[in-house]
């Protein structure tokens, strides 16, 4: 049995990434292919307590950074040990709304923690695993917060961090693209959705086809 | 303003930590010293959330090792952050029940997880802190265990694991005590209680009289 592709989507918030993990998963349905559609942080029952931990937003006693990070990972190693790893086993194809770019991306680019600390913690989650493909939804950080005002949703403590934080999270996410283009796509995302899907389409077509 | 000292009291099951937590506190009191007592995993509101994680034993998905493993160190950097360093800084000598050693001896050497990961995780939350002295209370497995089962309390996901992991649990701590002897002191704690105590503070007044 061939193993199942791991795909990820990655971007900032407003960027359009749930709208597209529903197209990705949709576009490989529609050729009989096996998908499990999840997320990070959570994805499972045990993960998604975790993540209610990470975004409890109690003002009495903030969440340590180093603390933040290990709970991203703790819900990361459930995530795979209890869904991933046995889908992709299956031969089932796995669609993740983020993984572990978003931790380089936010906690590393965003927060400044020491990202060789962040390496440390996806080598010992991950061991070789890395997503088949990655989907990067990039656009101006300014379209981006214009589109997650009109969604007009309650910000959560992500949500509220401020511009500057979001311009070095693009900016992570970025380099993280360049420095792996056989994994990465980078998605202009500042378009109309057609536009945007039409991209993404030609992606999956063009990537499975190097895997089939 | 001299910074406070970090004792860590270690055992299985049954050897009378709790009992002997309170003993070093009111002992270290009784000689003027502003003592902070605590515990692990816990010691914090968030990390007595991560607590609660640890230790359901929900069995529809069971909860991976590495997840625990980061978890429990997720808790330990929170309790850190918030309560221990915070108070060793004030001066403050902090007494807890359990800590790093506690997860060597139960994760590593009760669940055979790989050691040179929990000292990456060590080095990552704790950078150079170590306690100042722990209490290791010793005593045979089949005595401890009798000692438990007279408690007759509820037994949580961990005290109904068997005989032979709580052996293996035991010369984990005793070949990390060997392994450190200017921090440790090995307890015969299968004694009578006011036995047990009388070494207790024998060790505890050696030990500060070196510190002063």
């Amino acid at each position: 049995m061939t193993p199942g592709r791991f795909i990820t989507l990655e971007g900032g918030e407003g960027v359009g990434k749930s709208t597209n993990v529903d197209f990705v998963c949709d576009w490989l349905s529609a050729r009989g292919i096996d998908v499990l559609r999840t997320r990070e942080p959570g994805g499972t029952p045990r993960a998604e307590a975790i993540r209610a931990l990470l975004l409890d937003p109690t003002p009495q006693e903030p969440l340590d950074e180093t603390a933040e990070l290990l709970l991203m990972f703790a819900a990361r190693a459930q995530h795979l040990a209890a869904k991933i790893r046995p889908a992709l086993a299956r031969g089932v194809w796995v669609v993740c709304d983020r993984f572990t770019d978003a931790t380089f991306a936010y906690q590393g680019g965003g927060r400044g923690l020491d990202e060789t600390r962040i390496a440390t913690l996806e080598a010992l989650v991950q061991d070789d695993l890395q997503p088949d493909l990655t989907l990067l939804l990039d656009m101006p950080v300014e379209a981006a917060q214009h589109r997650v005002e009109r969604r007009g949703t309650t910000r959560d403590r992500f949500e509220s961090e401020r511009q500057n934080f979001f311009t070095a999270v693009r900016e992570s996410y970025l380099s993280r693209a360049a420095q792996a283009p056989a994994r990465f796509a980078v998605i202009d995302a500042d378009r109309e959705l057609d536009a945007v899907q039409a991209s993404i389409a030609d992606n999956l077509a063009e990537r499975s086809a190097l895997w089939s």
